[in-house]
């Protein structure tokens, strides 16, 4: 229990979200018996998992995002959904924030290939048209298949991260345009807005000349909910400096404490306190009424996917090593070294060498919940393990995966969540109507009002 | 009756859209009784606009747009409702996509201060979330304030158009990034598209670098309805090569007339037919049960018409030059020569002269309509102006600009709609699923199909 012990008034419970994936988190989802092969495009699947999602209570709907399609290895590409096409998460989100009203919305954008005035614009569009309910993902992008869609060659770690910082404080300038009272809407004396309360930002940097102010007004919730998924030491300092979720995907109880206590440490240095943000791990739960119902969901998922996918996965992990030309049921090959993934490479090594795994057993191992903590087991199985990790500084929270869709939201639904609510550990009604209000954050005053308290930044 | 007289089996039909104001197209509409103040930022005041709109079978939504606030007038500014805040285009639309079904929806965004890869993307969604109802009004910005808040310094003219163009050839070209039929979803082979039906762009231009392939599938109606308003000869000529909507403000028939017979001329030298492009001329329609009432209507409006505003609003008229030194009621000054619009800068000072306004009498001229066609009467009376138009060479429909809202856009519903209707002018049901079928547009088929007829370029 860290951070809130002296405030609170009612046991600290956990913060879920509902990470949307077409047909589902599996790699091989969409192929399953019970998911939709058309979900990437269709609007109402996604309408239905929103609905589940807010009658369920969870905090946030959560869209990943890529501009591109690495089209390399088109056999593997083929043979999965989402890889290729799907909706972009800002008009999706809008889209959904017309049929719910209480889900918080965020969307994934990147840094790298937008102008910060029109994504503070979008995302503050979403939140006035939410009533307070968006939140933006900050990431930056290093994929070259990406980059070669814009007029950007810069994808280097340091230069990406300098942007990133100076279009941070740019977007969070942008929405303090307006104070939250400077609309008098009088029709009587005709004065709509008070000049006063108009503030321009005249930023001149080293990336933006954005003079401002933004046409959106301020939102019921101050400014949308600033996300960011960082690890790196300069996505980490970012984070300290400007995030209030921070998303991660750490496998091990050990590593999720380490990167909890760490990120938690700097938030002092900015003027900040340790729930100003919040930590939210990635987990991919299999669920089932018993264990052996669970594990034959996970195998069944498991048994979908093609040796093409399986081993281009493989790949990525690997330092973009070619596993074609070798028997997938064979031993993985000696590798050349990789400056891409070193640490990475040498840890799929030792895993394969180790437990004297195939190529076919190493990529199953992986392919699955790609890369994330994968849970397999009853709702109470499950729920020991987000417990055991939140109880002990840990997470703040968890952005759930489901394997399948609507399947395995329905049965994180069903049998996960009301093992957590026996447990007090997960909210049985919003306790507010924004997403701040319901993630726990307070309120970000505007600068100029006397006395405010500077959030985020 | 130009262009399709031997093809069609019905009567030609008007098209008709209804451009979306948040409470109205007067300037001061907001403050007119029955006009909810809090409309620019009421996203259920939009619900019921659009919901009006598509019940009375108009083709589109029209948004106009602009991405700064225009602040150096800001005794004007901050009297007018829509000129400060507003929710972004895009984001409304693809709200509005959610609760709407049959109505095109149709979004203004520059290609000045965005990247073509992520326009093409965002339409391409909205066409995905809407079933094939988007359509995008390209323009080009010559806006001094919004290009401050990007990183751009370079709006001549000629510059804008070229870019302009550039930008239209990648968005359409990322547009067809799928065959129609590319996506498989075979769960069985585990196939989910076609590589063979993927196309990569490798657009190299002056502007842009755009590899795609874009990471949308096509909509049911091929790629989102491309839609402009230049009136420019450069402006113009895009239209004709690349345009299937034209939006124009013309005051008089001879004019109308003009500009309708100067475009359609200018479409055979792309490879292309007079039913290919339709042109909407904007009219501000003030209806009444009588030519009384609607006068009354008018002049209601009229008296809210705040002097600052007004005043602001005539001086961008004729050069920005500032009025506020002399009697609102007396005449108009003589004014220096201005580069900026001087043809137009002249027609204001002969109107006022000829007519013997005063600055006041003048301001009200022009500042209910901004500029555009304006009609005030009876169902019947505005139903003949329509008609002669649209009989006689000036239009294949229009672009109707409520000059209140809800009410304003009820009295064309209800006294305009059945006038037309008895006359066979306007629809009683769409005729199709998607904004292009009710428009009448061909279906873009796509190049890499043998035969395919290959459509906007």
């Amino acid at each position: 229990m860290s951070g809130n012990d002296n405030k609170a008034v009612k046991p600290r419970q956990m913060r879920l979200g509902a990470f949307m994936y077409p047909g589902g988190h599996h790699v091989a989802a969409w192929r399953h018996p019970d998911v939709s092969a058309h979900a990437t495009t269709d609007f109402q699947y996604r309408v239905a998992f929103a609905k589940a999602a807010e009658a369920a209570k969870f905090d946030l709907i959560f869209l990943a995002d890529g501009v591109g399609v690495g089209e390399s290895n088109i056999k593997a590409l083929s043979r999965v959904d989402e890889w290729s096409i799907g909706f972009e998460p800002i008009t999706l989100l809008s889209a959904l924030s017309a049929v719910t009203e209480r889900i918080g919305l965020v969307a994934t954008a990147s840094t790298s290939f937008t102008e910060p005035f029109n994504l503070a614009r979008y995302f503050a569009s979403l939140d006035a048209l939410s009533g307070g309910r968006a939140g933006w993902n900050l990431v930056t992008s290093s994929d070259g298949i990406e980059a070669q869609n814009f007029n950007t060659r810069d994808l280097l770690h340091a230069a990406r991260y300098e942007r990133a910082n100076e279009f941070a404080d740019v977007v969070l300038g942008l929405w303090k345009s307006w104070e939250d009272d400077a609309f008098l809407r009088d029709k009587e004396s005709g004065r709509f807005f008070d000049p006063a309360k108009l503030h321009i930002l005249h930023h001149q940097g080293k990336h933006f000349s954005v003079r401002g102010p933004l046409n959106v007004s301020r939102s019921p919730q101050g400014h949308p909910v600033l996300v960011q998924a960082g690890s790196s030491e300069v996505g980490k300092e970012l984070a300290a400096r400007t995030a209030e979720v921070v998303f991660t995907a750490q496998r091990s109880l050990k590593d999720a404490q380490e990167f909890y206590a760490d990120l938690k440490r700097r938030l002092p240095a900015y003027g900040r306190h340790a729930d100003d943000l919040k930590i939210m791990p990635g987990v991919f739960p299999v669920v089932g009424r018993s264990r052996a119902e669970a594990q034959e969901k996970f195998e069944q998922l498991q048994d979908l996917i093609h040796p093409e996918v399986g081993l281009a996965l493989l790949s990525t992990y690997i330092g973009n090593f070619d596993l074609s030309a070798y028997p997938v049921d064979g031993p993985l090959p000696d590798l050349p070294e990789s400056n891409a993934s070193k640490s990475r490479q040498q840890l799929f090594v030792d895993l394969a060498r180790c437990e004297n795994l195939s190529i076919r057993e190493l990529y199953l191992r992986i392919a699955g919940a790609r890369g994330h903590w994968q849970l397999v087991g009853t709702g109470a199985d499950i729920a020991d393990q987000l417990e055991e990790r939140f109880l002990n500084g840990g997470a703040d929270g968890f952005n759930v995966m489901p394997p399948t869709v609507p399947g395995g939201l329905t049965d994180f639904i069903e049998l996960v969540l009301p093992e957590l609510r026996r447990r007090g550990l997960f909210r049985t009604e919003y306790e507010g109507r924004t997403l701040r209000e319901n993630l726990g954050l307070a309120f970000p005053q505007h600068a100029a009002r006397p006395g405010a308290r500077r959030a985020a930044e």
